[in-house]
């Protein structure tokens, strides 16, 4: 395979927040070219696939803002500075659901959105799982329930499930 | 389940690019506290799983510049302005690789990466495919593979696709 590599000529800063920075960058092209690149910065995120001894998978359900819905998602959340995503797994897994597991597995690093953004999703496999407390942040509002392979199935079907990282998990989670 | 919905107070417009436009809105939480919600917004986009009558499914190899690597992809493409869903997926796989289909089905719609953008991604299935020449835009530079079921299930395994649409597409492919 071929490379097609694009190199930056210039990058152009457009907005530091507080989840994402903004660049644009010029590029020159394979063919010599130039043409611009937007790309949006993100720390990067985990996503954890739960799975009770029951073989029950937890979802969160919140509203999330960008799309004006309230979604059904794997617990997930992005990795504070220079966090492991290992470690950032079990903390989400606890934060959202108030579980905590014996047993973690990597299933899958992957890009959410490759034509605009850097981040990438680690996600995570933990089993043997031990029931707590939530302990969410003060503004985060998430109500966790589970769901069995039965309902995974038809919910493929149905349309319940609206976010790229749940549909790789449960589709993940189906195969084994 | 509750909807614990957030209300936009204020919107301030950070960027308006070729692809995204970026805006930065003061919310109000459900428990009434005030926070911000940065939106990447995007026109939302297409994807193929196109299968050969041989059941074997198209793939593209291009260089994505925001994560700095080539990757093996669906193809796929944004939508232009107003553009039918359907009618943007004929194109892209047309321009990508050449196929068109005689046989088209919607497999799914998700979100990309909620947390921070309301992309939105359409999956079609397109069977009964009829080769041509592929139609890449002057500064595109895409190239069309195929891979079989056996190769599917290895590469699944082994890390060899790195996107979610494309795991999303093949994971579906799978179960079929």
């Amino acid at each position: 395979m071929t490379d097609n590599r694009e190199t930056c000529l210039s990058s152009e800063r457009l907005y530091e927040g507080k989840m994402i920075r903004v660049r644009k960058d010029t590029v020159q092209l394979p063919n010599g070219h130039q043409s611009c690149r937007e790309v949006v910065e993100h720390p990067g995120a985990v996503a954890v696939l739960a799975v009770t001894q029951d073989d029950r998978v937890l979802l969160v359900r919140q509203f999330r803002y960008p799309v004006g819905l309230p979604l059904r998602e794997l617990p997930a959340g992005k990795l504070e500075p220079g966090e492991d995503p290992g470690l950032a797994a079990i903390r989400e897994l606890r934060e959202e659901t108030g579980y905590t597991a014996l047993n973690w597995r990597k299933l899958s690093t992957f890009y959410t959105a490759p034509g605009f953004s850097d981040e990438v999703m680690h996600l995570y496999l933990a089993t043997d799982l031990i029931e707590g407390e939530s302990d969410p942040d003060d503004d985060e509002f998430v109500e966790c329930e589970s769901i069995s392979r039965d309902e995974i199935v038809k919910g493929l079907e149905s349309g319940l499930f609206e976010d790229a990282k749940t549909l790789v998990g449960l589709l993940l989670f189906l195969r084994a």
